[in-house]
C-alpha cells in the first residue's frame, strides 16, 4: 500500500503520528522558506508542509510539483497554527520527511475545482479529468448509495434480482433497436433490450414472485438532454398483485429513498391524479405539482363576444400567475415570444391584469366587457395584482401542452420550481391507446402487454380508444421517474391486443409467440414497474440534465467523444460477420 | 392482493385462520371423499383439502384441475392429522371453502421436479417451466444472495459500484467483439465490452480510489461448457496499491463469501503458487488441488535405457494413483484410450504397478530392469499397492497438459473432486507474454496493461519472453474463479509494451491513446481484479456448468432457443443502418 491513511481522515488526534500519504497536487504555495502543497484524493484534502530550513533539498523538490501531479509523501501530522474550519482535516498538516513523485502531469486543459472554466466538449473529451471535480464525482457516489439503498429495499421486500440476457430479438413494435449482427448465426440479429419486459414476464410465468434489476436498456433514438442511447432501469416484476399492490410497495420505495438519501421522512400517501385530470389541469401527463397555477378552461366565458380567434377556438385556457400584474410590455412580449417558438408552436397569448382597484385590464379589451372580465377573473380566482396568461387553439391536446410550457415557464420565473422541494404524485387511469397519426393506427400508450380496466375492456370491442389502461406513473417535479402497469397474463387478451393494435396473428405469433405460449402454460396474474435511476440520481443530485450523473455519457450525437466511439471497422470484422457497408453518401 | 399468505409460511401456529393462497397446482390427489392439491409456489408448498360431503360442487371443482394450473383458494388453516416432516409446511393444511381458478394450463412438455424428464433442449426452449423446478429456482436465488454478498463487502471496503458504458470502441486485440452498427454515424459501429479494463482504469486516473461492477460482459468467441456470449464479471480495480494489497482485499471476499454463502470459515491465507510450479507439478495455470498426484519429473531415472519413445522424449512425467494396482487390464486401456482422445491427443501411456510385495511391474518391463523401476517407485513416493501413470512427449508444456487431463480423471475416478471441499489458491507470477504460433508474435498472457515485474523490467530489451508479470488468479478446485494483475500506469512503459506486442506507435495511439494520453495527466499506481459471477455461483451450486445459474443462458450456437434469437432483421432496418447482408452460401 502506498499509503497509511487518505487524504480526508487525519484530524487532531493524530498529532504525533507518522503517515504516509498519497495523492494528487491540487495547488502548491510558497511562503517564505514554507512551501506549502494541498494534497487531494477521494476522500479529502491535506495540506503538507516543506521547510526549507529542515529540509532544503525536499522543499526545493516540492517547488517544482506541478498541478495534477502523483505523489506520495511521509511526514508527521502537526497541529495547525492558522485551523482551516471549511476543511475537515483542516485541524492538521503533516510536515514532510519524504516525497515520491509517482507521476508527473500535463497541464489539465480546465481547471480541477467545482466552478470549472471547461466547456462541455472539453470536459467530454477529457472525463477522467472532469470526473476528479467533487460535484461530479459527489454525483456518482450518489449513484452509488442510491442503487444499495434501491437493492436493500427490494430485498427486504422478497424480490431477487436476476439477470435478464442483454442479447436478445429484436421487436420492431415500439422504439428503435440498437442490434448486434451475429458471426455465428450469419445475417441474423441479436437486439439490445429496449426493457427487459418480456423477459420479466416469462420470470412471472416462471414462478419467480418478485423479480427486479437494475439493468442497462437501450434505444437507438435521436437524443434529447434528458435521454441517452443506454440508460439504467430499475425494472420490477410482482405476481398476484393488484394495482394498489405495485402502487404501495414502489410508494414505500420512493419513501424510503428520500429517507436514506435526501433525509425527508413523507408520511401522507402520495396524491393519485387521473390522466384525464392531469392533462385537463397541467397539459401533462407528468404535472410539476410544486406550485398551482392550474388550468381554467374559459370557453364558456369567453367565447361568443366576436373575438374571432377564441370564437373559432376548440379550447380556450388561462393560468393565473399571482402577483405578475406587474409584469411590463416587454415581459410580456418576451412571453408571447416563448409561446409562439417553434418548439411549442402556439400562434400568439392573450394576457390580463387584474389592477389593484380590482379593474381588468386585457390584451382583448376591445372585444370583452369589463363584466365579462370580470367573469372571467372570477372563474380564473385572479386577485388583484395577478396577471392572467390565456392560450388557445383548434386541438385540445396540442393547447394544452403548449399552456404547460407557459405555465412551467411562470413557474421558473416565479422561482416555483426549487430543486430542494420535492412533490410526488401517481399519474393513473392512463388511456390504453392512443392514435398514431404516422402509423395510421392506434398503438399502445404504455406497451402492448398492459391490462385494460376490466369495467372497460368490453370497449374492446366497441371504442377501443376510451378504454383505460390499469397503468400509472410516479412524478416528482414534473420528472416521470417511473411508470409500469398490470399486466395482460391470458393468451386470448393477449392475443386480441395484438389484432386493435394492427398485428395479423401470424405477425404477432411470429413476434411474441414465445410470449403467448408461455401463457398458456398457467401464467399468474402479474404487474410491475420501472424506475429511471438516472433520473432518480439527477432529481436528488438537482441535476439539469441525466449526463453528470453518468461516469461516461454520449453525446447528442451518440458519440463517446473520450473514446472516440464508434468507430470504422476493419475490413475483416465486417468479412468475419458477412455484412457489407451500404452508406449512402448524401 | 391475491393471497393472504405464501405457500411455504404457514405452520402450526395459524390453526383456525382463515387464509388465502395463490399458486400452482403440484399435484391432485383422489381419495375417497376427499380431493388433495398440493398448491406450489416460489417459498413451498401448501396442501389443500376439498371434502365432497362439506361442499361437493367444489370438491368436483377441485377433481377437474390440472397440472400446473394456477388457482386462488380462501380456506380455514387445520392441524394435519397425517404430518410430512418433509415438508416445512407439513403441520397443517387449508380446508377450502372458495377456489378461483386464476389461469389454466397447457400440460407441460417435460415434469416440474427436480429430476425431470426433460432433455437439455426442450428444458431450454420452455426455460420458463425449467425455472419452475426448485433446484433451478435455488441456483438464481444463490446468485441473488452471492451478489448482495459481494456488494456488501465491497461497499464496506470503500468501492463506489460506477457503471461504464456499454456501447464502447470495438479494439481487435484480445478475443472478438461484439459489435453494434450506428444509426447515426453511418458506417461506424461501438462495440460491446469485452471487459471494462481500460474504462476502469481510466476511473483510477479520476481519482475513484476504489471502483466496481457487478457487469455484464461479452466475448463473440465459439463456445464451450463453461463460456456464454455474455457472462457476469465481478470488476474491481484500486488505486495505490501493490500486488499483495490487492490479493489480501480479494481473498477476504472470498472468505467473506464462503462464510455468508456456505457457512465455512477459512482462517489461514490461501496457499500461492508461482505458475512455474502449477505448470510443472499439475501441468495447468488452474490445478485442482483438491487432491495431490502431483507430477514427477522421471526424464533423469528413465531415459538412456534404450526404449527410443523415452529416449527422445523431451518431458517424461509420472503420477502416483494411490491403491489403484488391481486396475484391470481393461481399465487401463481405457484410461489409454482417454489419453489418446483427440481432445488430448497423447500418443499412449505407461503404467507401472507396485505389487504388494514391493516389486514393480510395469508395460515397458522388457526396456528396464527391476532396479532402474525400483528407482522409479522411489522417485515417485509409490507404496506397494500404488499405480503409476507415465507420459512422455516432445513438448513440454503440451504433455504436461495431457498429463494434467489423465490426473483429473485419476482424481475422478477416486472420487477425490467432491463438489463439497474446496481448495483454494492464487496462482502467481505469470509469464508476461506468450507466443502465438497463429500470429507469429508474442500476445499478452493477461492483456497489454498488465504491469512486469519490476526486477524484469530490464528483460523487456534483452529476453521479453522471460518477462514475468505482476499478475495473478484464483483458483478453486481446478476452476480460475477470477484474476488480475498490476496495470501500467506510466504512458512511456505503455508505449514500449505495444511496441513488443507489434503495435506501430500510430496503431497503438489509434487504438490506445486514449489511455495512454490519460496517463500523461498523472495516473496513479492502481491495480484489480475480476471475478466471474457465473463461475462462482456454479461452484457453490454444484453445477457442471454455468448455464444452470444463468436465467435464460444461449445454447452452443450463441442461439437463445426460447426467444429464437438471433433473428433476421426486416430489410427496413437493415436500410436504416446503411448495411446489406454479404452472407456467402457453402
Amino acid at each position: 500500500m502506498y499509503r497509511t491513511n487518505t487524504c480526508g481522515e487525519l484530524r487532531i488526534d493524530s498529532v504525533g503520528a507518522t503517515v504516509t500519504l498519497a495523492g494528487w497536487v491540487q495547488r502548491v504555495r510558497k511562503m517564505g522558506a514554507m512551501t506549502f502543497v494541498d494534497l487531494r484524493d477521494r476522500y479529502g484534502i491535506t495540506q503538507i508542509v516543506f521547510n526549507v530550513e529542515v529540509d532544503s533539498r525536499l522543499c526545493e523538490a516540492a517547488n517544482h510539483l506541478g498541478r495534477e501531479w502523483v505523489i506520495q509523501v511521509t511526514g508527521t501530522v502537526a497541529e495547525r497554527t492558522a485551523k482551516n474550519p471549511n476543511l475537515p482535516t483542516g485541524d492538521i498538516e503533516i510536515i514532510a520527511s519524504e516525497l515520491n513523485v509517482l507521476n508527473s502531469a500535463l497541464t489539465p486543459p480546465f481547471t480541477i475545482e467545482e466552478d470549472t472554466d471547461g466547456g462541455d466538449d472539453l470536459r467530454m473529451r477529457y472525463r477522467y479529468l472532469d470526473l476528479r471535480r467533487p460535484n461530479v464525482r459527489h454525483n456518482l457516489e450518489l449513484r452509488h448509495r442510491m442503487a444499495i439503498a434501491v437493492r436493500d429495499y427490494l430485498d427486504r421486500e422478497g424480490f431477487l434480482e436476476i439477470e435478464t440476457p442483454m442479447l436478445v430479438g429484436s421487436t420492431p413494435e415500439g422504439a428503435r433497436d440498437f442490434v448486434v449482427p451475429s458471426r455465428m448465426n450469419p445475417g441474423q440479429f441479436y437486439a439490445l433490450p429496449q426493457s427487459p419486459q418480456t423477459l420479466k414476464q416469462l420470470l412471472m410465468v416462471s414462478g419467480m414472485d418478485r423479480y427486479f434489476q437494475i439493468v442497462k436498456c437501450f434505444r437507438d433514438e435521436d437524443l434529447r438532454a434528458d435521454r441517452q442511447p443506454e440508460f439504467t432501469q430499475i425494472d420490477c416484476e410482482m405476481s398476484f398483485v393488484e394495482q394498489d399492490d405495485v402502487i404501495n410497495l414502489f410508494e414505500g420505495m420512493a419513501k424510503h429513498l428520500f429517507k436514506t438519501i435526501r433525509g425527508i421522512e413523507i408520511k401522507e400517501a402520495f396524491p393519485r391524479m387521473t390522466w384525464a385530470d392531469a392533462m385537463k389541469y397541467y397539459g401533462s401527463d407528468k404535472p410539476d405539482t410544486r406550485f398551482g397555477m392550474t388550468f381554467v378552461e374559459l370557453d364558456g366565458v369567453l367565447k361568443g363576444h366576436g373575438f374571432s380567434v377564441f370564437d373559432s377556438a376548440a379550447y380556450i385556457g388561462g393560468i393565473c400567475a399571482p402577483g405578475c400584474a406587474t409584469y411590463t410590455r416587454k415581459q410580456l412580449d418576451q412571453l408571447t415570444e416563448f409561446v409562439k417558438r417553434p418548439q411549442i408552436g402556439a400562434k400568439g397569448m392573450v394576457y390580463a391584469r387584474v389592477e389593484a382597484d380590482g379593474n381588468v385590464k386585457s390584451s382583448v379589451d376591445k372585444f370583452y366587457t369589463q363584466e365579462t372580465l370580470q367573469e372571467m377573473a372570477k372563474a380564473m380566482d385572479a386577485k388583484p395584482g395577478d396577471l392572467i396568461l390565456i392560450l388557445s387553439g383548434d386541438d385540445v391536446m396540442k393547447t394544452r401542452r403548449q399552456l404547460c410550457e407557459l405555465r412551467l415557464e411562470m413557474g421558473r420565473q416565479l422561482g416555483l420550481r426549487d430543486k430542494d422541494k420535492f412533490s410526488c404524485l401517481w399519474v393513473v387511469d392512463f388511456p390504453m391507446f392512443e392514435w398514431s397519426e404516422e402509423e395510421g393506427r392506434l398503438m399502445a400508450m404504455h406497451h402492448p402487454f398492459t391490462h385494460p380496466k376490466d369495467e372497460d375492456i368490453p370497449m374492446l370491442d366497441t371504442d377501443p380508444a376510451a378504454v383505460r389502461a390499469d397503468a400509472y406513473d410516479m412524478v416528482i417535479n414534473g420528472v416521470e421517474v417511473g411508470g409500469g402497469s398490470i399486466r395482460i397474463h391470458d393468451s386470448e387478451l393477449q392475443a386480441k391486443m395484438f389484432e386493435i393494435l394492427g398485428f395479423t396473428p401470424e405477425r404477432a405469433q411470429e413476434q411474441f409467440g414465445f410470449l403467448m405460449n408461455a401463457f398458456k402454460f398457467g401464467a399468474p396474474p402479474h404487474g410491475g414497474l420501472a424506475y429511471g435511476l438516472d433520473r432518480w440520481v439527477s432529481l436528488f443530485a438537482g441535476l439539469d440534465s441525466i449526463r453528470d450523473c453518468i461516469a461516461f455519457p454520449k453525446n447528442n450525437s451518440g458519440r463517446d467523444v473520450m473514446l472516440d466511439a464508434p468507430a470504422p471497422l476493419e475490413q475483416s470484422q465486417l468479412d468475419e460477420l458477412q455484412l457489407k457497408l451500404d452508406v449512402k453518401n448524401d
